[in-house]
C-alpha cells in the first residue's frame, strides 16, 4: 500500500467557516475517487503543532497519482485549501497492506 | 484513538548509516512501549516531500503522553533524530477506533 500524509497550517485569518469546510468537503472525496482505500483526517489537538492532517492509503503509486490529479481532489484544493493554507507538509511512503 | 503523525526532513549531511538507524531503532520501540497500538513508519518516496514519516496510534491522550515521555522514546530521539533532523512537522488528531 502507498500512504499519503499531508499536514496543514492555516493562515491566522482563516475563518471558522473556512476551517470547517475542509473536513466537510474531504468527506465527499471517497465517494468520488474509488482509488481511496483509507481516508482519515481531522484537526490537530495540540497548539504549536500542525492544524490539520490527512492520512490516505492507496493500492499503489498509480492509484495515488490518479487521486492526486483527480478533478474532485483538485477542485477541493482550489476551493478549500489554497485560500487558507499557510504551510503544507507532505510525504508518501510504503506501508504493509 | 489518538493518532500521532510526525514527518522529518533530514540534514543534507546526514549519512546513509544515520538515516538507516532511524527505522532500525524505531522498530524496537513497540516492544518497549506497550501503549503503542499502531506504528507505521518509513522513508518518503517522492523527492521534494518529507524524508521520513511515522504514523502511530494510541488508545487516548494519556497513552500518547506516556509514549512521548517514555525513556526509550526520548533516547531514540536524542540518539537518532536530533543529530540529523533539519525540520520536523507534528500533529496529533482523533481517529475512529
Amino acid at each position: 500500500m502507498i500512504r499519503h500524509v499531508v499536514m496543514f497550517t492555516w493562515k491566522a485569518e482563516a475563518t471558522e467557516e473556512q476551517r470547517a469546510a475542509v473536513p466537510a468537503e474531504l468527506a465527499k472525496l471517497p465517494a468520488a475517487i474509488p482509488e481511496i482505500r483509507r481516508y482519515e483526517f481531522g484537526p490537530g489537538r495540540n497548539p504549536g503543532n500542525k492544524d490539520f492532517v490527512l492520512v490516505a492509503d492507496f493500492d499503489d503509486d498509480e492509484s495515488f497519482v490518479t487521486y492526486r490529479d483527480h478533478p474532485a481532489h483538485q477542485a477541493f484544493i482550489a476551493a478549500c485549501v489554497t485560500p487558507i493554507a499557510a504551510d503544507l507538509a507532505r510525504v508518501q511512503y510504503e506501508v504493509a497492506s
